[in-house]
């Protein structure tokens, strides 16, 4: 473990500028902040390059394990006062421990495809906090990955990271993948593929068979799927009572990939008896 | 429509001022901003006090049908330049558009409970961004309203109303509720009440049948449902695989209150045929 003293150190401004987007994409790598996310980072097989953390979050005991568990893996940890912490930081009050991590991208033709797996597709979802909380809630549904289209958010910003509370580093993710690349796989694979849309003609969701290898599409916030992979796809969407007029595109997420996890694990349930 | 051109007028003080919860509690008014919320808030029964647009904001379509709305209910609109508007505003980037409006209290002993009525009940839910989305669900999968326990956090801060959508508007919400007026409440109109908690020991969430009058409790995103509320209340919990730990509140609440929606959807198309 080594000292920094000084904010103008390259190591606190390697961590600073990974909260730019051009940065994390030239070096391909991001920064994990906070100590669940720090956990789950250890914990994950995923490369570190270095620990930053302060005096006072190392008092704690589950940041001490974090360290000793980084520092295991031969992981850099730098400890620092809490002014240089915050140069490096992106969070308005810090807990005083971030990792800057290189991130693994999985390939489409690497994905394992079972005959029951289930995927999550983002087709050009633009919040960070949705993106995050549907990797959360894939990881959470069982899904066997999430593909990420073209268009999409930067899931290694800090709020994405955040939001997936680490599931990032659990489930296989796709990045930069195209409708016709997606489209191909599919038809490779055997893969049934739904599109979650505002229309009411289309079938409402839990009347679909989700026990077959299947993927279910999510769409940008204010213009929802794209017609290339509305071609492609099953047209599904969640009825709505009330005066709501759409739901967020996590909550849309939740309830379509829960239906999914509802009817295997159903499934499973009536298999044992 | 009446102009103001000083942003120390007292109408603008007046709308600033209720970005702070004690103004708002202390006045029983709050601020619904964006074109959408004014729209849902226009089209709602909800008393207005006063309107503030931009002239930037009134060259659009949508904003002018809003204005007009509003004049023919006599809601008195102020015409305010930009940096007038950003005093009173509390979005980054503002629509140009916001109404200072009453909160309007439903009570427990006003909410009509039907055979197949269906509640959310927030236990102590803290973040706002949370409790908006949990209204916006539980009116599109046909909640007959929203109780709110001693403790939630506020409903009607920008976020808050702002995640709702408009939703806020249209649902009964009772806010102020103590466990044990919730558990006499329940008792005497024969609802059943589930609590969504992560403990495996629990039953699934989609084992219980939600067709009879039900209540759903989600509580704080830290340390879940309060003692009083656990021992009113059957335990459900949703399964997760993957190493996520736990879901999100306004997930959880969406996968729940969905299943609900769907047992009821599916059994009024049975009774079609």
């Amino acid at each position: 473990m080594e000292r920094i003293e000084s904010a103008s150190n390259a190591k606190i401004k390697w961590a600073a500028s990974l909260h730019q987007r051009k940065n994390r994409e030239r070096r391909g790598e991001f920064v994990a902040e906070g100590v669940r996310l720090a956990e789950m980072a250890a914990a994950s097989d995923w490369p570190l390059r270095f620990c930053i953390v302060t005096e006072s979050a190392l008092a704690g005991e589950r940041v001490r394990k974090i360290i000793d568990a980084l520092d295991t893996k031969g992981c850099p940890i730098f400890i620092v006062p809490p002014n240089v912490y915050k140069k490096a930081s992106a969070t308005e009050s810090p807990q005083g421990i971030l990792l800057v991590m290189e991130a693994v991208h999985s390939s489409l033709s690497g994905l394992v495809v079972r005959k029951d797996s289930l995927f999550a597709i983002l087709d050009r979802v633009q919040d960070p906090g949705n993106a995050g909380t549907i990797i959360r809630t894939a990881d959470a549904a069982g899904c066997s990955g999430v593909i990420v289209l073209e268009g999409t958010v930067d899931l290694y910003s800090d709020k994405a990271v955040r939001s997936s509370m680490g599931s990032l580093f659990h489930l296989p993710i796709v990045t930069h993948v195209t409708a016709a690349e997606w489209a191909a796989f599919m038809r490779e694979q055997g893969i049934s593929c739904y599109a979650a849309l505002l229309d009411q003609e289309a079938a409402p969701y839990f009347t679909k068979d989700y026990r077959r290898a299947s993927a279910v599409v999510f769409g940008n916030e204010g213009n929802g799927i794209s017609s290339e992979m509305l071609d492609e796809a099953e047209h599904i969407y969640i009825p709505m009572v009330g005066r709501a007029e759409s739901l967020n595109v996590a909550t849309s997420a939740a309830i379509v990939l829960y239906e999914a996890f509802r009817q295997r694990y159903s499934e499973d349930s009536s298999q044992q008896r």
